[in-house]
C-alpha cells in the first residue's frame, strides 16, 4: 500500500509511541492533582510545551495552549480574537477558519475575505486594502491545505501591523509545522499547530501565542491550562505530541529535501496531457495538487484505492461539506471542470522514489484508460 | 500503592487499550477521507456512537457528538443550551457548568444559582421556583464530583418541564456514566459523559442529546459529527471509550455491589472521633467525602501519598482555582474548618477490601498523630 495522503493524517510515529505508551497505563494520574504522581504529570506537560515551543518560537516571548486539535486552536484564535470591528482573512482557508469567520459574520461582525493568487496563496495587496483602523483580527493560513501554496506570514504580518498595530495576527500552521523550516516572527500573535499531522495522534493539538497577548479561554471550567484551556490535559496525547514534534523538527532539513525530491519526482513522472498541475513550483513539497480535466478526481481516488495507492481529492476535512467543488480551488480561478478532477498527493518522509514511480504509473493509467473511454 | 482518586481519573483499562492499540498504528486514517480505509473509520466511529448510546439511550430518541472531554460537552450544552432569557443552575456543579455558566453571566445571561442539601445534592424546590417562562436552560449535574450526591434528574427534568415545556434540561452526567443503573428519560435533553473517568483515555468525552433537539455546533470547521463538532475525529480515543463502556457497563451490577461494600467497609473503619463523613447514605458508593476538623486536607494527601495511598482533597479539577476552600463543600454549609480537612475517596471496582482496610489504618494513623501533636 503506497500512502499519499499525509496531509489528511500521518502514520503515528511508531517510536514515538513506544515511548508514550506509559502515559496510558502507567502514569496516568490526573496532572491537577496535588499528589506526586499527578503533580509529576503537571511538570510533564509544562516540559512538552516548553519543547514544542521551543521549535518554532522563543519562549520568553512566547506560551503555548493545548487544545484538543488544530480545529480548536483556530476557533479559540477567531472567536477569542476577532470580538470587535472587522475580521480580515482569505479564501483560501481550512474550514476551522472558514466557518469560524463564517459563524462570527452572523453574529454580526463583518468579515472580509481577501481572494487567491492562481496557486492558492493570498493576494497580499488585496488583503491588505480590506485591513482598517476597525480591523480586530487578520487570519491567513501558512500553508494552503488544498495546494500547498505558501503564505509569507513574516512579513504579511509586518504589513498588516504597519496599517493598524492594534490588528491582531493569526495564522493556521497545521500544515507548515514540523515541515517548513520557519520561525515566528514578533507581528504573529497566534498561531495553529496539530499533532496528527506530524506522527502524533488525532485529538491533539495547541495553539502558540505571544506572552503579552491576553485572549479569553475558549473551553471554560477547571482552569487548567493556566485558565486558558479546560479539560482534563489529555497527558498521553500530548506527550506523544511533543515526542513526534521533536523527532521531525530533528530531521526537518533532511525530510524537506527528500520530499522535494519526491514531489519532483512525481511533477516529472505525471504524463502532462493527462493531468495540470495546481501546486506552484514554489509550494510546500509536501502537497501537490493537480487536476485530471474531465475525469472526476473522486472516480480516480478510488480506482486508484483498488489498486493500492491512497490518495485524496482537496481537503478531507471539506468533504463532510458535501459540495462537489473545493470552495479554495474554485478561489483559485480553477474551472469547474478542472475542479472536479482534482487530486491531492500528499507526502511524508517516510515515502521512497519507487512509491512515487509506481503511483505515476498508477495515476497515469487510469486517467489514460478513463480517456480513452470517453473518446 | 494504593489508588483511590478513580474520581479524578481511573486507570484505563489496559484489555481495552490493547484492542484499541490499532487504531494509532494501523488504521490511521483520516475518516472524513473517501478511501476504503477512511471510510471504514467513518463506519467504525458511528458504530461506536450507536454502542455508548445504547448504554443509557434508545437511539430512536437519542444521539451522540463526540467531543474531546466532558469538559467541552459541558462547554457546549451551557453555551448553545442557554442563549436567552435566563439559566438556572445549583451551587453544586462541576467547574465546567460553573464556569461555563459564570461567563454566560458575564455576556448578560442572568443566571440563577440553587443551593444544596447538605450532603451536595441540589435544594429541588429552590431549584424549581427559579424557573420561569423566560428559563431557556436547566443544568444539574446527576453526581456530585465532590460528594458523590445523586439528584433524581429524571424527577427533576420532569418538574422543571412541567413549569416550562420550553426550558432545555441538561445534566454532567461524568461521575454517574457507567457506574450507576441509569437511562436517559424523555424530559432530559442533553447529558455529559467522559472516558477517562471508566477506564477509556483523558481527550475525549461526548454530549448525548435528544434527536429532535437543534443545537448549534460549539466547535467550527471541516463539519464532523454531523456538523455538530469539527475536528479529525479522535478514532484511538473514541474506540476506546466505546470498549471501556462497553466493558463497565457489562459489569455495572457487580461493580456497583463491590464498590458498595468497600465504601462501606471505610465508613465503618475510620476513626469517627477523627473524621466526620459527608457524604449521605444515598450518595454514589463510588466517592466518600470525609473532613478531619482542624488537619488540612492538603496535609493528609501528602502524607497517605509517601505511605503508598492516594487520595484526593475535593474535585482534582478545582485545584487550579488555587482557592483553599471549595465553593461546594461551603455550599454544602459545611464549615471552614471542616472545609480545610476535606478529603474526596472516590472508588474503583479494581479496588479491594485488603486497599480498604489499609487506607483506614493510614488515614486514622495520620490524622491520630497529627491531632496528638496539636493537644
Amino acid at each position: 500500500m503506497i500512502y499519499l495522503d499525509n496531509a489528511a493524517t500521518a502514520r503515528p510515529d511508531a517510536e514515538c509511541f513506544k515511548a508514550a505508551e506509559k502515559y496510558i497505563l502507567t502514569d496516568y494520574y490526573n496532572p491537577s492533582a496535588l499528589y506526586a504522581g499527578g503533580y509529576n504529570l503537571h511538570l510533564e506537560l509544562k516540559k512538552a510545551g516548553r519543547n514544542i515551543l521551543s521549535l518554532v518560537a522563543d519562549d520568553e516571548n512566547y506560551s503555548i495552549i493545548f487544545t484538543s486539535c488544530g480545529t480548536e486552536a483556530d476557533n479559540q484564535a477567531i472567536f477569542c480574537g476577532g470580538r470587535r470591528g472587522n475580521v480580515v482573512t482569505t479564501g483560501g482557508e481550512h474550514s476551522a477558519v472558514f466557518s469560524s469567520a463564517t459563524e462570527l459574520s452572523r453574529r454580526g461582525i463583518e468579515v472580509r475575505f481577501a481572494g487567491l493568487n492562481p496557486d492558492g496563496s493570498v493576494n497580499v495587496e488585496e488583503l491588505l486594502r480590506l485591513v482598517d483602523e476597525k480591523t480586530s483580527l487578520v487570519s491567513v493560513i501558512h500553508v494552503n491545505n488544498e495546494t500547498g501554496a505558501v503564505n509569507d506570514i513574516a512579513t504579511i504580518s509586518e504589513a498588516v501591523k504597519n496599517k493598524n498595530p492594534r490588528t491582531l495576527f493569526h495564522s493556521d500552521g497545521v500544515q507548515a509545522f514540523g515541515k517548513l523550516n520557519f520561525r515566528l516572527t514578533e507581528n504573529i500573535d497566534m498561531y495553529s499547530v496539530s499533532a496528527h499531522k506530524i506522527g502524533g495522534i488525532k485529538g491533539c493539538g495547541a495553539l502558540i501565542k505571544r506572552k503579552k497577548l491576553i485572549i479569553n479561554p475558549y473551553i471554560y471550567g477547571g482552569g487548567q491550562e493556566r485558565n486558558l484551556r479546560s479539560g482534563t490535559e489529555n497527558v498521553f496525547g500530548i506527550k506523544f505530541f511533543e515526542l513526534a514534534a521533536l523527532k521531525r523538527f530533528k530531521h526537518l532539513k533532511e525530510n524537506f529535501a527528500h520530499v522535494s525530491e519526491l514531489n519532483e519526482l512525481l511533477r516529472e513522472k505525471l504524463d502532462k496531457s493527462l493531468f495540470k498541475i495546481i501546486s506552484s513550483d514554489n509550494s510546500s513539497p509536501y502537497i501537490l495538487t493537480v487536476a485530471a480535466d474531465g475525469v472526476r478526481g473522486e472516480t480516480i481516488l478510488h480506482e486508484a484505492d483498488d489498486r493500492g495507492l491512497i490518495i485524496g481529492t482537496g481537503s478531507a476535512c471539506s468533504s463532510n461539506e458535501k459540495k462537489r467543488y473545493s470552495r479554495v480551488i474554485l478561489s483559485c480561478g480553477i474551472s469547474e471542470s478542472m475542479a472536479d478532477g482534482i487530486l491531492r498527493i500528499s507526502f511524508s518522509h517516510e515515502n521512497t522514489v519507487e512509491e512515487i514511480s509506481s503511483a505515476a504509473e498508477i495515476l497515469n493509467s487510469i486517467v489514460k484508460k478513463r480517456k480513452d473511454k470517453m473518446a
